[in-house]
């Protein structure tokens, strides 16, 4: 038999996420890797509790099709949502999506093709490029400095059909952009004609200070925003949404439909319940608590163990550090060395559209235990020394 | 602002899905059209079980991030259950999905592209047109007869990517092939290198005879085979899944994991709950019973009133009658009238990926009650008459 398969089949790749997940489960294995949140954090409880009220009251409109753009009551408790920071999309602007990362992938499709240019951070999310990646297109970097995109620079890739950019505590690097830099973004976009994506899995996860407004609050209309219940309450559960300017939603909520009918209904309707009466306010505060702990662990053990050659930011929220050595340093191929001595990390590589340096790596803080935090930073030390 | 989208964004269309469910929803009118289970058959009490069984015994696992994969102990139980088919994968080449729809858009992405061939069956089920048309893919018709396509004209589409085909109770023409034609098809298909995606979603829904063994029992290694928990439980979990020859299991995974990264896991730990001891058997016979009651109401109410010139078979199993009228009857048009009186069906032209005719409708049975059914075909067939 032979296989003829689409020209970019190739280019389908699973990040390093899937390596990653099966990192986690070695045992004995200190894994700094994981993108996972503290199962500790997930309220058990509240869950049950709401998945035998919505199986008791309305087990038919759980268990039944459901309409593509999403559960009604959830789409509009997301619009609320978005309304108390600032950002304005109604309800039917909303398209409920299994976790945020499709609402990334339906961008990839509607958007992107053969030749087609994207702009990027540098760093960036490594799932984001791999849902890109095969559509063909080709990676434009956006000109940034510590305070992400550059304004001024952005004429450079005016012509890209959309720029990805991961305003609060960015994934890979922690980035946390200020308040005037995201207007003079979004009005520098918005004036070249560059629609933006704004990703936010981790804006409700600050330590410091709560971030400022999304990008999509200044112009709308010209941004597409992408949020998630996965860091806030379960990953598992593979809810997140869209939220789109009317000229484009219809193509996300056709391809929506075109792809799998629609996002679970069951779940759907489990995350409403639990949020629909202001839970997650005082989930959110212990959620922060708890990782803000793990936060200044990591803080700690990086001063006290890494050595001076090695940089990073103490990111004000999130749940990663991105740490820099000098040029020369390989830790793509010190993984496997890593993971026999005890821990593993993220090669900073995976987060490289183009022209990946092999310089810097991603350590997570929130899955692992304070102690795990001291020593798996030291173990990591050791070797980088 | 500009929206530059991907070249084939005008091709992304909702099949008539949507308008669908939203018909469904008018208080009144009698829904012939909807694709859906009924929700009486749902079992709600297994389901509520099993979910307060995953989430007290197993609630850190079915919060969090699973493998791209899916949940192992629900590829065990496929795999198995494929066995008792007489179809043999592994489980390590059986990757849950968001309902089988997701498994045919998985296969569009990963074989299809602009200008490359697909073989589908006239008429097909609209809703894998609407996943396989933005891909920019060239639809070619294979040679079928009353007994589905023909084997030893598959060589006129031996240069397509794959044939997709549902043997049993194919929707919409509620067509089952025997088993001889089917042994046929496979292995002329392996002989042509002409994969299959044999999809099959209605398959335990017969009301006559088990039917024959699918086409993958004959060559799984060039077959892709799509299948659903959607029927014979519950469409609104979004739980389905494929399975695939290991040359391109890899591929389907990826784009699995760039997509969503996986399945949502407490549904999958739910279905598994309540399939994984054997319940499927009982209820699988109850679901039958009562929808075979529905599709013998239908067959009589459309021999009690539509005209002679009006020509359908009774379908041995599945969700629907296709009902044929003359030359010239536009059931298109007819269908805003047809509403208006009261009555739902899904215009048979939806059906066709190329050089729609519009003489023909497709009717459910199985949502609505034996009094409507035959309220509804009255109407509809005063409508034609």
């Amino acid at each position: 038999m032979s296989w003829k398969l689409n020209c970019h089949a190739d280019l389908m790749e699973q990040a390093m996420t899937r390596k990653i997940l099966a990192m986690g489960a070695a045992p004995g294995l200190i894994s700094l890797a994981g993108g996972m949140p503290a199962p500790e954090s997930f309220p058990v409880a509240q869950i049950k509790e709401a998945a035998g009220k919505v199986l008791t009251d309305t087990p038919a409109a759980a268990l039944q099709y459901g309409v593509s753009d999403g559960y009604m009551p959830l789409r509009e408790w997301v619009s609320q949502d978005l309304e108390k920071r600032g950002v304005h999309y109604a309800p039917d602007q909303i398209l409920i999506t299994n976790g945020s990362q499709q609402a990334i992938s339906l961008a990839a499709w509607v958007f992107l093709e053969d030749g087609a240019k994207l702009a990027v951070e540098t760093p960036t999310y490594l799932a984001a490029i791999s849902t890109f990646r095969p559509t063909g297109c080709d990676f434009v970097d956006m000109p940034c400095d510590c305070d992400g995109p550059i304004p001024e620079e952005l004429y450079k890739v005016a012509d890209a059909r959309f720029a990805y950019v991961i305003p609060n505590f960015q994934n890979p690097a922690g980035l946390l952009i200020s308040a005037k830099r995201r207007r003079a973004i979004a009005e520098a976009a918005s004036e070249l004609g560059l629609p933006i994506f704004e990703d936010n899995p981790y804006g409700d996860l600050y330590y410091d200070n709560e971030p400022p407004a999304p990008l999509a609050a200044v112009d709308p209309e010209n941004t597409i925003y992408g949020g998630s219940f996965s860091k806030v309450l379960s990953p598992g559960m593979r809810v997140g949404y869209v939220a789109c300017p009317k000229p484009v939603y219809k193509y996300f909520l056709n391809l929506k439909s075109a792809i799998d009918v629609h996002t679970n209904m069951l779940n759907q309707m489990i995350v409403h319940e639990v949020v629909k009466d202001g839970f997650l306010d005082n989930h959110l505060e212990s959620v922060r608590s708890r990782y803000k702990v793990h936060r200044d662990a990591m803080a700690q053990a990086l001063t006290k163990y890494m050595p001076k050659e090695a940089a990073w930011q103490t990111p004000s929220g999130g749940m990663f550090f991105w740490v820099t050595f000098p040029e020369g340093t390989d830790c793509t191929s010190l993984l496997d060395e890593a993971v026999k001595r005890g821990v593993a990390y993220v090669p900073g590589e995976a987060f490289y559209a183009i022209d990946p340096p092999t310089n810097s790596l991603r350590l997570s803080f929130v899955t692992v235990s304070v102690e795990q935090i001291d020593a798996g930073v030291k173990m990591l030390a050791e070797l980088l020394s």
